[in-house]
């Protein structure tokens, strides 16, 4: 293993390349001022010994680490199986490398783990954080309002008056659902089934209010809370055509959550889009495409959400203002129509 | 946005809870010699105001973040799309979270941003660092010996002497590749093919070496260097199969690898296995067992690899010894047989 002692220092650096230590300092830090033949000296003797400028002195002067933490209050396991983080993951790299800051991704085993996460980023390691797929009872939140550090959340806060004090960036999760259900209604189906996300986040509560919005009273049976996976929407269309065998459509929380339903609508030999029409949420690729048959989906870009998450922290830690006004952006979503209704 | 000025500090606390400073500071590093009282008293206050302790501070007592880096030398969206990085981050996460180690995991665009990735690990942000798939000619080694954090390896580091100053953790990839090349020549197979992974990191050096050990001076056309993916094997066996149409088995570095081929070989009508026997390399579920026909492979416990490695880092640590035998730990491999060999 490497040891500290090991670590050149700025002064070797200016003795192998036979300057003073303000011209290697002046180089390293890319400051002008300093001669061509010079600078290549320098960065022949940075390259030869190693050298790494110290980030702590540095800061010192700047009072930037340059590097954004990112949360995702999930468990890693979620993390990597779930292609959405994947998405809103690429569009907050470009971003932050466009602007050389490091991605920090703080990865956890579950909401046990959260106080230490607080602690990091309490700890000066990072300028802000992005925070995303937060749930109504996780402390996560209160924990990072007393570190201190400036936070964009992806997704509209759930506390109460969450949206007053933060900035967020979020889809129009009701406006997209009631979309997609008027669609099927448009269809001539009249009974219409939901399958919910995580009724705890309000990506998933949004969009069953706009489902609830076109349905108006409907029978209670045909909406069960699932948990945008796979796997759990099968338990949820198991269950719903155990109790409702005359439905005609589903609305799915999510695209995995539609191809789980598609699997099990198979099963019991419903055809797709014949005798139950089905709508997804995301046109997460190559999900919605490549399903059987392929879904109809409400379009939300999940990478596009990542950037504008990394740009509005970005340019908050960069004017170094007190305070920037709080609220909202939300996204447009947009119906996609394929075969599966 | 949350604001530094309003993060709850010690006195706060003591405030609230109606006990002095030290006795916080107790509490909070989890000292003992604290009535439980007075305990209960202080934990109600810290959740009632949301402090945090500082990190910092508490760093200068016990010289550690409690943090460790991840950093893997690929674009993130490879990191995203290949399950071996998921699976060794899994042991990672599972043996840093028991420890109550945070997992920092440094997100790049490519090699361009390995460069600031060495000025994070410099800027005493973790205690130490793992990092794995690393390739021949990527400075980040260079760099990263430069920021004097301790560093485990996860492969056999390629550059001259690495094993001499490192320690890492590796698979047995040359007994491996054997043992499968060994195989398929028992089963009577002399036109063994090999798709290698990128030549550029040991782990695909190796397997060719093992290979080679096998199948001695052998028609080079038999060879094709590809890149771990299943797009780069589909087009290695479109090669192998325009140059040695009579092939009659392939050896593929990885079970991605594998996936790609056997799709090339039912598009060209070749059976597996009766034309063309395959083996893989990873035993990676589900895409080892859920091909068609399901993949004969040669097992390494790659999660148990990411616990080793972050179990080797943080005796280290906690040691806080000067130095530690470097050298390697090299896991054993398993053949596991189904169909398609």
């Amino acid at each position: 293993m490497t040891e500290t002692a090991s670590r050149p220092t700025l002064e070797a650096v200016a003795a192998r390349a036979g300057v003073s230590r303000a011209t290697v300092s002046r180089v390293v830090n890319g400051g002008d001022g300093v001669r061509e033949p010079l600078v290549e000296r320098v960065r022949r003797a940075v390259e030869e010994l190693g050298y790494v400028p110290n980030q702590a002195a540095r800061s010192l002067v700047t009072k930037r680490h340059d590097a954004v933490a990112v949360v995702i209050a999930e468990p890693e396991t979620r993390v990597f199986a779930d292609p959405f983080f994947a998405l809103q993951l690429r569009g907050i790299s470009k971003e932050l490398t466009a602007h050389d800051n490091q991605l920090v991704l703080l990865l956890t085993e579950g909401r046990d783990d959260h106080a230490r996460v607080a602690r990091y980023l309490a700890g000066g390691h990072v300028d802000g954080a992005l925070v995303f797929s937060l749930h109504l009872d996780d402390p996560l939140p209160g924990l990072i309002q007393g570190a201190g550090v400036p936070t964009v959340f992806g997704g509209r806060p759930g506390w109460s008056d969450g949206t007053r004090d933060v900035v967020y960036v979020d889809s129009d999760n009701r406006g997209g659902a009631r979309e997609a259900v008027r669609l099927l209604a448009g269809l001539g189906r009249t009974r219409i089934a939901h399958i919910t996300g995580p009724l705890d986040q309000t990506s998933a509560a949004d969009r069953l209010d706009g489902y609830r919005e076109v349905m108006g009273e409907n029978d209670p049976r045909l909406v069960v809370e699932s948990d945008f996976t796979p796997g759990g929407a099968e338990r949820a269309m198991r269950e719903l055509l155990d109790r409702c065998p005359d439905l005609d459509a589903v609305f799915a929380a999510n695209d995995l959550a539609a191809s789980g339903a598609l699997r099990v609508l198979r099963e019991r030999g419903r055809r797709v889009p014949e005798d139950v029409a089905v709508v997804g949420f995301d046109d997460m690729l190559p999900v919605a495409e490549q399903s059987d048959p392929p879904l109809t989906t409400v379009r939300q870009d999940i990478e596009e959400m990542g950037r504008i998450m990394a740009r509005l922290l970005l340019r908050r830690l960069d004017r170094r203002v007190a305070d920037e006004a709080p609220g909202g952006v939300v996204l447009p979503t947009t119906l996609v129509r394929r075969a599966s209704a």
